[in-house]
C-alpha cells in the first residue's frame, strides 16, 4: 500500500501509541513517525525497543513538520497538550486524538489549534487491561470499530484521508457526534468500568471473607471484573471527570433497575429474575454475530 | 489409578454432569455410569453422543446399586430429586450435589436421604455461560477449586473419597462450612453476576442508544458483561431465590460503595477516584499470580 501521510508525530507513547506504531510499520502505511512521551523512562524505553523512528525531548519539536499528528495521552493532558505544540504545529498538518471521551477532548483541544490546521477527533474501541510502551501490538485494531468524531465545518477530504488509515491498521469506521458518542461510550465503556471497580473494591473490604478467598474463589465472574478494574487508574479518573454526565445518567439507571431486581429477589418473584435473565441472552448472540467477541466458552480462556 | 467409585449416577445431564462424565471416563476413575435428565430430549442426546454408559428414564432407576450420586440440577430442584431417589439408594452409598449455593441445598435434600446413606454436599468453582449436555468437557475442572461442605457428623473416610475423586479431574479441594460459602461466593460470583445482568438489561433498555449500536460499540468492558449474562436464566433465578441473604447484604454493600464513587464523579474528586483505582489492581494481581487467571491481555481473546 502506498503511504497514507507522510510524516506522523505521536504524543503519549502507551499502548494505544505503541499498537499504532507498530501497525503502522507493518503496512508500510506512512512515512517517518516522531514520537513524545512525558517522562524521561518512557522515553528511553521507546528508544530501547525500537518504538517510533526518531523520540524527541518534547512535544512540540515532535510535531514539528508532520503531517498527521496523533494525541495519545490521558483526556485530562489533552489541553496541556494542545496548548504546547500548537505553535509548532505545520499548516495543513491533521490533528487527530484517541480519547476514550469525544466532547471535552474537542473543548480542551479546538481552541488551542491555528485555522489552518485540521482536528478531526477519534477513538479507537480497542484496548486492553495493560499499559505504557511495551503493551502494544499491531493486531490491536484489527475487527475493531474507530470512531471518527468530525467537527463542524471540517474538510471532507481531510476525514476521508484519516478514515483510510484507520481501515488500513485493520478497524471498521464509523462517524458519530461528539455528544451521542459520549452517551454511548457511558453504557458500553464507562458504566461497566466503574461497576466492576466498584465491586472489586466492596470484596477488597470485605473483611468476613479474606483477600485469599476473593482471589482462590474468583472464578466465577468475580475475576472478569478484576481485569477490567485492573485498567490504568489516570486514565479512568479522566474519563470519568471528562464523561460526569453521561456516566452519572447511566448509574443513575443502572441503581434503579439494580433495586428493581434486588426487590425481586427480596419478594421471590422467581418469573420476573427468569424473564430478565431471558431477555439479556439476546444481546450476547448478538455481539458474538456481529463478530465483536469470541463464542468459545470462557472467551476462550478454558481448553475445550 | 484404580477406581475410586465403582458405580455413579448423575442426575441432571448439563454442562457439570457432561464435563464430570468425560473426565471420569478419561482417566478412568469410576466403573459404570448411569445418567438421569428431566427431558427426553436430553435423554436421547446423551445417548447419541455416548454420555453415559446408562441412561435411565428416571432417576430412582438411575441410583439403584450406585456407590455415588452426583446431583447435578438446577438449585431449585433439588429437593424434587431428593425425594424421588431416597428410596432407591443403596445403603452405604455417598449422595453429593455440585450446586452453586450450600445451606438451602442441606435444607432442602439431607431431610429426605435415608440414615443409611452419606450425604457429602460440595461445589466446583468452574463453569463456562454455556449450558446443556453437549457443552461439557474433561478439561472443565483443571486448576479451579471444588468446595466440599461436610455436614455435622459424617464419616470422615466418606468425605476424604469424595475428595481424592475431585482431585483426580484435576481439582483442587478445599472444606468449608455452609453459611461462610454462600457469602463467600455471593462476593466472588452471586452479586457480579447479578450486577452484570442488570447493566446489559440498561443498555437494552436505552431507546436513544440503539441496540445494533451497544452490540457493535461493546468491546470495551461491556462485553465481558454480557457473557456472563448470557449464562443459564433458571439456574440463575435458583441461586439467588437461594442465597437471598448473603447476596442482598453484599448488594448492599456495593451500592452504598457505587454511591460514594459516584459523588466523586460529581464533585469532581479525582484523588478519591485514583487512589480507589489503584487498589483494585492489586486483587488482579493477585488472582493472576494464584494461577486463577490468564495475565494475557483480554485473556488471550486478542492475538499479541
Ligand atoms: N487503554 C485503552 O483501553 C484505551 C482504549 C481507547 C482509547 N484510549 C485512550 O487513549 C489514550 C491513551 O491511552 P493508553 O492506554 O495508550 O495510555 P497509557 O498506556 O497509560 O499511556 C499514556 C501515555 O501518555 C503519556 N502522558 C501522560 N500525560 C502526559 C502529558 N501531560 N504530556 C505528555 N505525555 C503524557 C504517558 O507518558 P509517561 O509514560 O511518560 O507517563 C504515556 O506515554 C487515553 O486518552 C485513553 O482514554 C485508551
Ligand atoms: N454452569 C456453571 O457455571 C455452574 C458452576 C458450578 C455449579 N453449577 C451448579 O451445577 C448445577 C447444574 O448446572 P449446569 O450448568 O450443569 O446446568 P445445565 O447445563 O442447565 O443442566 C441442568 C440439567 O438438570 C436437569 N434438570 C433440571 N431440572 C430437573 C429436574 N427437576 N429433575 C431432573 N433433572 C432436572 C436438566 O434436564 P433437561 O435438560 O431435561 O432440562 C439438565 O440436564 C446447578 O445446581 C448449578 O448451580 C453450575
Amino acid at each position: 500500500m502506498s503511504q497514507i501521510y507522510d510524516r506522523v508525530a505521536l504524543i503519549g507513547l502507551g499502548l494505544i501509541a505503541s499498537s499504532l506504531y507498530w501497525a503502522f510499520k507493518r503496512d508500510g502505511l506512512v512515512g517517518e513517525v516522531t514520537g513524545y512521551a512525558r517522562s524521561g523512562e518512557t522515553r528511553d524505553i521507546a528508544r530501547e525497543i525500537g518504538l517510533c523512528d526518531r523520540i524527541c525531548d518534547s512535544a512540540a519539536e515532535a510535531v514539528e513538520g508532520a503531517d498527521l499528528v496523533v494525541l495519545c495521552v490521558p483526556v485530562g493532558a489533552m489541553d496541556a497538550v494542545a496548548r504546547e505544540i500548537a505553535p509548532a504545529l505545520k499548516a495543513g498538518a491533521t490533528v487527530t486524538d484517541v480519547g476514550s471521551v469525544k466532547r471535552a477532548v474537542i473543548d480542551a483541544v479546538h481552541p488551542h489549534l491555528p485555522d489552518t490546521v485540521h482536528f478531526v477527533p477519534s477513538h479507537p474501541l480497542a484496548g486492553t487491561e495493560h499499559s505504557g510502551p511495551r503493551s502494544g501490538f499491531a493486531e490491536l485494531f484489527e475487527g475493531r470499530w474507530f470512531l471518527i468524531v468530525p467537527v463542524e465545518g471540517t474538510d471532507v477530504a481531510v476525514v476521508d484521508q484519516l478514515d483510510t488509515l484507520w481501515q488500513a491498521i485493520g478497524s471498521k469506521t464509523a462517524r458519530m457526534d461528539a455528544d451521542h458518542h459520549d452517551l454511548v461510550l457511558a453504557v458500553t465503556s464507562h458504566a461497566p468500568h466503574l461497576i466492576a471497580y466498584t465491586m472489586v473494591g466492596v470484596a477488597d473490604d470485605l473483611s468476613r471473607v479474606t483477600d485469599s478467598e476473593v482471589i482462590n474463589y474468583s472464578a466465577a465472574g468475580f475475576r472478569d471484573f478484576t481485569r477490567i478494574a485492573a485498567s490504568d487508574p489516570t486514565m479512568w479518573r479522566d474519563v470519568f471527570l471528562n464523561n460526569k454526565d453521561a456516566t452519572l445518567e447511566i448509574l443513575g439507571r443502572f441503581t434503579e433497575e439494580l433495586f428493581a431486581l434486588q426487590r425481586a429477589i427480596r419478594t421471590e418473584d422467581g418469573d420476573m429474575l427468569h424473564d430478565y435473565f431471558t431477555r439479556t441472552r439476546g444481546i450476547r448472540r448478538g455481539i458474538v454475530e456481529a463478530g465483536q467477541d469470541t463464542d468459545a466458552p470462557d472467551f476462550g480462556r478454558t481448553k475445550t
